[in-house]
């Protein structure tokens, strides 16, 4: 700490304003918007951390190693493939604008002035840029392991997920956030309600089609079988953790520290998850009899994903609506998947895909700037790529690889055959 | 994150400084001031994941899923009705000052000035004001949770916590920090160890001496069982969590970024629930003959609702002591309590009131400018109002839902009859 | 809140710039320096939390109170010996400059300026740097407590914690970061690789020297019996958490908030732990024939650790090149002591002493203006003196005290004995 400095350009143009008050003013700046933007970015490494908890605890004791590895794994991922290729698929510079692809080399280039770049709503340094969008990255993947948990085997998760989060979700990035065909139509997706959340949900409902249900979900001719979580207080930390970094992951997305914006857009994104509990707590309630918690768990998240797209524009009170509706919609939703007995065993399609598509597509309702067929546009086609390649990935790896577990290791749980242990050993006492 | 600012004002003044720099400087005063109280407020939302974990930890297995329910629900609750009347019974406005209550309407009302409000010391938006008090709301309710545990009926309890923390909590809010006759009278309660601890301790009070004690708990003639928690482990992540958003409860009731005053409160909180942790280990170590997790646990929490009241206005060294006092305290008066017949699965009472009024009154004691007769005429009359509304709350519930669930019920546990699961499957290995 | 500031000085100079616009603008920038460094000090406070939940999921159910007891204590511990002689040997003024020992008298001791205090690489106040600097005091014994975990008595243990981090951890810390011999002969070692996680990892070192193996972990003549963590859930939560504060560990010893330093220090913090996790786990999927969850939370930690000492000055292509091959040396480290039949419940050797050594080296490898020769020197002294100190307070503890728990009681377990209370009660339903 006493040494620091060395490589790094040592006393910032703020240290010496040396007679320009205006630039001193704006190196200021850009110190305010860099520390919101990095606590931000904090923020949304936790969620990591709420993923493996609330899919960990909303599975089977038997495969939470195999859970809590793989969402371990996707950071590591994410990360390394965004600092790889992913950072310049999805920012691929303006000689790409308005494209659908563009590329700008492997490997991270900061530019000159790196660590004083100014972006489009403010600034904030180059290497802040690049961490915030990396800890986007692996959400999407992240997304896809909660519907594929308890069968899909290790090998072929991670190199599902190694492509999806290197490949697909920095082209759909770039097509909105990268000055791609969809910004350019006039598509609004503030944090990613459809471009991080959609993009992970397609690739969940194409892996859960793929795979086909755990064994004994589903019983000839009607019966739907639940199979409950393991342990709700997990589930619950996971809920509660994704929401406190969803302050970051929305709060972040102003890219800048404007006092108006990003404390608009915490409401907002309070709000939606308050009102996402609400009504999936009431309607569990009034369907299944008593109120079910991993139901009121998903509203919130159900909720919290709604507003996402939207959480710039829309008042509190719309987000109040937007979170209340989306509680509703994500039971509703669940039940009918399991009808259709298409298994995702903690619920991310309904939360992501379903709620990601309804808030997208809800700002282009509520908001009168902005094109409700745009919104539908860009939902279709980010689904449309997404479950396409999905789909693609997963299925050439069943050519090759195999994508299930045996029927032996599913009914053993994962952890004993893929990783050699177990999650838990609690009645050990000598 | 493209297409950011689409309603909100764009451009903020201290972009365009245009000529004024002290105009410029007061904008950028906003942009950190602000940071920090959204920083502070995300902190508060972790306390929420803190009290549903503790609680959850130190109760019995069989009532974990109603618990983590009631906590999840009543941060929903908490957040929509304070933006629904409470911050407009909290802060009605200077026409009530010096008053006992006052409402400025339903709904939220943002001025013109909305994005650079000015208040009182220092500057930062409207909507972080609202965020930042509606964290605070829930935990009254919250705290009130804990006392009623493992033998309360779910309905009767959301229905209370919305009452208690749509208008209890919000009215005695205003007599201190909304400018009513407590802050008119010089009482001296900085962060709310009396309006908010207090609030929700004479709260558990009522509700644990309505419900009564839980079955087997105390048998004749003199005889206390032991009902110890079910996971020490989810005990001490609330504990922690707790202590890691208590800093932003402290640190953003400075309601500003100034330098000395947040460094200050912060090292007051990290000091007081270091001392609590201590003399509460040694007492119990003394008394009990071997030192208890679940004391030391409730020493911190303790030395922390003790130093909330004056973390402004004590030095370091008082914080030590009052946080080494405070350990103590809660101590004895858990074990007190129990001598009483008074069950409190959680220590919540001992925690919040008597910990909050202790470190309320030390303030008079501790701090020449402060009168100790005004500490204790605040702390009693929020403790009269307080203990009064939830009685009578309590009482109207049990005369027409009922409070308390049927002797079956609360001896199968709480899950499966009023939700139907468990919270925990951990044998199932096939 | 309403009544802020009664001892504190109220309206700091920016409030009012008086016709000064270079005083403004510096107070301004002490303002957004202290909020961030306030920000990193509550993120390392979360640390501890990681400590805990990682040292508990990675040992044996029946020691859990134990461990969450001696980790809640340490937090105590070293925040309260901090403030009454660590900072003052850690800092002792400019007289010793060079030095090897020095004091600035017992309790904290804040200048006049305490609150506009200027640093050498940036401002913020007194208060911030001592809380900073406290929260990093407890990690050292902390660490220790890893490795001693499951026999070690715990009034013994909280005594050598007390002075260990009371005496040891500032000492060494002074010869680095408060001005003493080893900074003014050039040694870099930026948040602590070496002068933190070195002196816990020597101190771990010790303890597992002098207590020996927990009973049946060898067997002879070559059986090496594992002892497998009781839950894997909550060691993911510590790793996850470590990671989390690690990015104030790191960003908060830029002890500014300049937006280059800070920015780049988190990139190489998340590069860092990401590269540790691939080869982790790759290099046990290859030795042990499956891929174990807790070798890849260690290589995530490894890797972390690996990085911090160069956080500053290595670029991130460097880093995950750093994190890569901690991942490795981190298994094989465990693997190593296992065969020397040193016994280290967690890999706390591991992780701290053996990728603590290895990133401090590199850095002298890596940046051509470091002293390789410098960086083994200071390795060497902090490490002799560590484990030096340890050792003889760990030989004095067992000729006075005793420092091991009796045979039966560690069959039983720690949590009966040392506690008289268990972590779990899962199987209680009525």
């Amino acid at each position: 700490m006493f040494f620091a400095g060395l490589l790094l350009t040592p006393g910032a143009a703020w240290a010496n304003p040396e007679g320009d008050p205006e630039q001193a003013l704006q190196a200021l700046e850009l110190l305010v918007n860099n520390v919101w933007m990095l606590v931000a970015t904090v923020l949304v490494f936790a969620m990591h951390l709420g993923f493996a908890t609330l899919e960990a605890g909303l599975t089977q004791a038997k495969n939470t190693v195999n859970i809590l590895f793989k969402n371990l794994c996707v950071v590591a991922i994410g990360l390394l493939t965004y600092a790889g290729v992913g950072f310049s698929l999805m920012y691929p510079g303006e000689a790409f604008a308005g494209g659908v692809i563009g590329f700008a080399g492997f490997g991270l280039q900061p530019p000159a002035d790196a660590e004083t770049f100014a972006y489009a709503d403010g600034a904030y340094t180059y290497w802040t840029d690049f961490l915030f969008q990396g800890m986007f990255a692996a959400t999407a993947a992240t997304i896809v392991s909660g519907a594929v948990a308890e069968r899909a085997r290790l090998d072929a998760f991670l190199i599902f997920s190694t492509l999806f989060v290197a490949l697909v979700y920095p082209i759909v990035g770039m097509w909105q956030w990268g000055g791609g065909w969809l910004a350019a139509r006039g598509f609004h997706d503030f944090a990613g309600s459809t471009v991080v959340h959609g993009v992970g949900g397609w690739g969940a409902l194409a892996g859960a089609i793929v795979l086909g249900p755990r064994l004994g979900k589903y019983r000839e001719p009607f019966a739907i079988v639940p199979i409950r979580g393991h342990s709700m207080p997990l589930a619950t930390v996971g809920t509660f953790l994704l929401w406190f970094g969803w302050f970051g992951f929305n709060g972040g997305s102003v890219l800048s520290a404007e006092a108006g914006a990003i404390s608009r857009v915490l409401v907002v994104t309070a709000l939606g998850g308050a009102g996402g509990i609400v009504t999936a707590a009431a309607t569990s309630w009034q369907v299944q009899g008593k109120p079910d918690l991993s139901m009121a768990l998903n509203g919130a998240l159900g909720g919290l994903v709604a507003v996402t797209a939207g959480a710039d524009v829309i008042s509190p009170g719309q987000a109040v609506l937007l979170g209340l509706s989306a509680g509703t919609v994500v039971v509703v939703a669940v039940m009918l998947f399991d009808r259709l007995r298409l298994d995702d065993p903690v619920g991310a399609i309904s939360v992501h895909l379903v709620c990601g598509a309804w808030g997208t597509v809800a700002v282009g309702v509520l908001v009168p700037e902005v094109s409700l067929v745009g919104q539908l546009v860009g939902v279709g086609a980010v689904g449309a790529f997404s479950f396409a390649s999905a789909w693609g990935l997963f299925w050439a790896l069943e050519r090759t690889l195999g994508i299930r577990v045996g029927a032996d290791e599913e009914r053993r749980g994962l952890d004993i055959d893929e990783h050699g242990s177990e999650a838990y050993l609690l009645g050990r006492m000598s």
